[in-house]
């Protein structure tokens, strides 16, 4: 659960709701809850990081939502949804879902605390060169520069990967190494200032660790339970090992067009 | 990857895009793939579901995204937004992301597919009893009724949890047993035509599951390949059990006004 009804300002200068005992009591655990938490080594429950995620056309949702969702649950961070096209057109993902943009990538934080580039259809990422040129420039002067499943391709083109131990989707990880990268078949990739994560919902796992970075390992943990992230993949197929050769094969072949189109981008 | 360059009748009747013969030839192999996963037993790759997700202020993204990620994967599925509120607004969820509705609660497909409740700010949603009086005319005409979280507390609302088997977040699984139901403690519980999810990330298993039911075993299985869904929850303490007393007394005391909320709503 996201809901967080005590900003940390209402639990220090706001008034309770005190609609009945019952209300209030519920208001002083909350409240107390915030503090103990607060008070865990570690942990800093308040903050002001700067995270700004491109949204690109065709960028997959559940790659910028899933970190999203837990990044969104700190208290005093701000989260830019930041488009590569004008400021005024929603961005539609993959699926069809259509987000409101907060900002454009031109008008993002010049520093920003998190840089986090999701992957979808990238490839016409790639050939944005503009939007390239200013992931690159956030890259550079983000404090952490994050991706999601085939959006580390784009940190590549943006030279953001040179030297750098990564990983990316199953099926594109390979590409990576033509932008200067060694390919590690791991969850999440974590070298120095840059984290990528795998395919998809790896970016959940990316988030949480990133959490852990900027909020100590016991708001992550509090998190987690949270969300009750205790996944059971009713098919226990989620990686090529695990599903086997001949549904990685196939799969492989209908995901052709995307690589294709990563590989020519 | 959700990406599908091929939709069925492309494939079919399309033209190939030929810009060169690697683009053909990954074109080829796309459309082989499409029909191989087409051919497997069980597998219905193309048919036209209408799936409805409740959108209600508050509601916590991913429980929508999650789903919403694989459902609309399904070639040819529609997904309706609907809103509880005026379909020119955005709804906002409790992590402060606006979705776009497509439609309201009361010009939604009558008997839909799959009718969804994600959970969030749902003591909100319990107060609105027309939104209520919705969700229980739909929940009465779907083919599945499906709950993320506390969205299972506004089906319980809506008198359709009377007699079944059903789950929620930990936190508030209890309440269920107020509505007439048997509260279980799983990650996903099927009861006939209904399925309730666990907190937040049960959601993407439940999922996962309806998309084996829709479509078949082998289509959800190519979908947790796809979407690389071999979760390593960095910190195991994604359950009351894994993350331990203390940890879970905080949290619990953190949501007291969560759990206030419901049962007073």
């Amino acid at each position: 659960m996201t809901d967080h009804p005590l900003e940390w300002d209402a639990m220090n200068h706001g008034t309770p709701p005190a609609k009945d005992a019952a209300a209030q009591a519920a208001w002083d655990r909350s409240v107390a809850a915030h503090h103990a938490l607060a008070a865990r080594p570690g942990v800093t429950l308040q903050a002001s990081e700067e995270i700004v995620i491109v949204l690109h056309p065709g960028f997959d949702t559940l790659d910028a939502i899933g970190p999203h969702y837990f990044l969104s649950s700190l208290l005093g961070a701000t989260i830019h949804l930041a488009t590569t096209g004008p400021v005024d057109e929603p961005v539609t993902s993959a699926g069809g879902l259509p987000l409101t943009p907060t900002t454009t990538l031109e008008d993002a934080p010049e520093a920003p605390t998190v840089l986090l580039v999701p992957g979808g259809d990238t490839a016409v990422l790639l050939r944005d060169s503009r939007a390239i040129a200013s992931i690159r420039r956030l890259g550079a002067a983000a404090e952490t520069v994050a991706s999601v499943c085939t959006g580390a391709v784009a940190l590549g083109a943006a030279g953001l990967l040179d030297g750098r131990r990564a990983t990316s989707h199953w099926s594109v990880r390979h590409l990576l190494a033509g932008y200067g990268a060694t390919a590690v078949d791991e969850r999440v990739v974590t070298d120095g200032s840059l984290m990528t994560a795998a395919g998809v919902t790896a970016g959940m796992d990316l988030a949480i660790r990133l959490v852990a970075r900027l909020r100590g390992d016991d708001y992550a943990r509090f998190l987690e339970l949270g969300a009750e992230y205790a996944p059971e993949p009713p098919f226990d197929a989620g990686t090529p090992d695990r599903a086997g050769a001949e549904l990685t094969s196939l799969a492989r072949d209908f995901y052709a067009t995307v690589e294709y189109g990563l590989r020519a981008g």
